[in-house]
């Protein structure tokens, strides 16, 4: 089977990670890959409509567990109707967020553990990424960063929040180091990209 | 604590649950409780908009999971929002549909098995019915009785989906006695509504 490769990025608010994606992009399009970008939640028709709810700053009274679930919805929808064709056509699929901000977001930030791990083991279906680039950044200063937009229902919760969100990515990475390349985000636009560049060329040789 | 009573409905499209709903919460209402209906997926705002996206025609390419996580979601909102809530209050809730349709539809019909039973764990959240009435109906009664009107995406199931959700239901009443009381649907309304009663009566004392 000619299967693609399954690159995910991670990371908090203002870590960079769309600048890093478009570069990675751009650099795998002039070497001849065929990549398809997607991001979560959302990159279905389905899911975009799950993602104006769980975004929506008026649904404040959501529950945890409704949110956790909603995203793992949005999730399943993504992964059996565009990533897993798109690898099995041998393209590369870069999504911006997957699993892991699941864990990071709700398992931790909202305190829900392991019950979102389980309920995304249906979710992903075994379609877990070949390399998951995690860009890191103290919350505090990301959140400087994103200060001048305005916020989503996520990026509104409070900094303790965040702070837990980070210490749940920084667990991932120590637990998952194959496929986890965690990268300190604070160095500069081209460090950082000759860095993941690195490292995708290293996985697709 | 003074916990009130949980009481569901289930049963194919067309086997007269909206009737018995009314006349036991006409009934119960008289008798001086305090009944707050409800119904799945739905009952709160959120609930509602999740609604939407399940059931919509529109989105026909609706992956199995996706729509077993969906319906968990609507409900873990509801769970939370409003059904603890009033019952902690010592109101009877009554829903239309609960948990025992997600087994009967995605688990039996669109056949995902015992993974819906393990996701709606964590949207139940251990808030299961004190009775659930099971109206039994052959399939293809039920799909005639509704022929008249326009169908949601889930009515618009082929028959042989509609087949296996009805034996699902079976396996139910034959797995939890103690909790669902299955009536058959093809007798008259007032039969109906006195079977009910009856049993309803018998919790409440």
């Amino acid at each position: 089977m000619n299967r693609g490769y399954f690159i995910t990025f991670e990371g908090g608010d203002g870590s960079g990670k769309s600048t890093q994606i478009r570069i990675l992009m751009d650099r795998l399009r002039e070497s001849g890959y065929d990549v398809v970008l997607t991001r979560e939640p959302g990159g279905t028709e389905i899911s975009e409509k799950i993602r104006e709810i769980i975004l929506d700053p008026a649904n404040s009274d959501m529950d945890d567990m409704t949110e956790a679930l909603l995203y793992a919805a949005a999730r399943a929808q993504l992964v059996s109707q565009l990533i897993k064709p798109a690898l099995e056509e041998g393209k590369v699929v870069i999504c911006d967020r997957f699993v892991d901000s699941s864990i990071a977001y709700q398992g931790f930030g909202r305190g829900l553990g392991d019950a979102v791990g389980v309920i995304n083991t249906y979710a992903v279906d075994g379609c877990m990424p070949d390399l998951t680039i995690l860009l890191k950044l103290d919350p505090a200063r990301g959140s400087s960063r994103i200060a001048g937009r305005e916020h989503d229902r996520i990026e509104q919760a409070s900094d303790g929040f965040h702070r837990k969100v980070y210490e749940g990515y920084l667990e991932l990475e120590a637990k998952y180091p194959e496929r986890i390349l965690g990268i300190d985000a604070s160095g500069t636009i081209e460090e950082i990209a000759e860095e993941i560049a690195r490292r995708v060329g290293a996985i697709m040789k």
